[in-house]
């Protein structure tokens, strides 16, 4: 046995979210029937209406259902400055530490063992971007990962003739974080990268 | 900052999802956008489809889009035998057992201080559905939990003057389990519940 036709079809539905299995679905499917139509439908309605009109932003590429972001439509940031991310989450992580700069976010990092080169990421439109703009400095803000560090070398060594300062965010000790706890790689960036104070 | 307003709306939708905070629904909302909207548009179409379908079974009371679910509607299952859960997962997992009787699926368990007497979890519809068939045994699989219990020992009492045989399914050690590991209590009732071999 297992349950009626359309209840399946709404758990199988359901695990197309990152991080729901079986049990999580099942448990969502009949939660929404049991408890929380009304909630159901207005997710239905939600998932319509984004998948329809949000696009990406044409000067940064986020996802945004406006030709311009809120972050490149406002007047008020700093045309000097361009931080390039990963993904629209990094933005919305950069956007809390009070960044007033441009953005440009990427499609991930290079991975060639997926088949992701330079084209598929963006750098053709990142480069584009940088040529019609008068940035002064590039932040490189892509994950501290291996893909992370390639796509910010690529990056860098690409934009080195252009004579733009270009930097990467810091790696060091997190704050709160207890020394005996962090790893060896992290530490040795951390002790390379001392400031006097 | 926060997301464009349909990103946001969507976010907010998602939460409504058992087990879904604040980070998740933002991971879910970006991969369903950039990733899979196909994928997205099918999970509205299942959830719409299921919130105006699906309805309660009109003999078990479980969750099912036809008048009576593939349980009550077959006619190869003991009619002698009824199976009493607390909701639609649990007729699922006894399903799995081998288990061929008929079921009634209460809505919850009793929960005075949630204001949850016996109307509200249907044993009202429960008592018509006994009386209207000619059961032998009704098997009381409601949660171990107190306020299982305390369901499964208020039906007993009530269905007591029927001359029914009234069972409860057995508490014991788990299949796999070690000793060590499994709690007094459990431990008491594998005690008093033993059996000869």
């Amino acid at each position: 046995m297992s349950f009626s036709p359309l209840i399946n079809q709404l758990i199988e539905s359901l695990r197309i979210l990152p991080g729901v299995g079986k049990k999580s679905a099942q448990r969502m499917a009949l939660q929404l029937l049991e408890r929380n139509r009304q909630g159901a439908l207005k997710l239905a309605d939600a998932l319509n209406l984004a998948m329809d009109k949000v696009g990406y932003c044409k000067l940064c590429h986020t996802l945004s259902e406006e030709e311009l972001c809120p972050q490149c439509a406002s007047p008020n940031r700093d045309d000097k400055l361009l931080c390039i991310v990963e993904g629209p989450l990094d933005v919305f992580a950069i956007e809390q530490t009070g960044y007033q700069g441009r953005y440009f976010v990427l499609k991930g990092h290079l991975s060639p063992l997926d088949g992701l080169g330079p084209e598929a990421i963006g750098i053709p439109e990142l480069l584009k971007r940088i040529e019609n703009a008068e940035f002064e400095e590039i932040i490189l803000a892509t994950n501290s990962t291996v893909e992370g560090e390639a796509t910010a070398h690529y990056i860098a060594q690409l934009l080195a003739p252009k004579g733009l300062t270009v930097s990467r965010i810091a790696h060091g000790v997190p704050l709160g974080g207890e020394l005996e706890l962090v790893d060896g790689g992290t530490l040795s960036h951390a002790l390379a990268g001392r400031r006097p104070i």
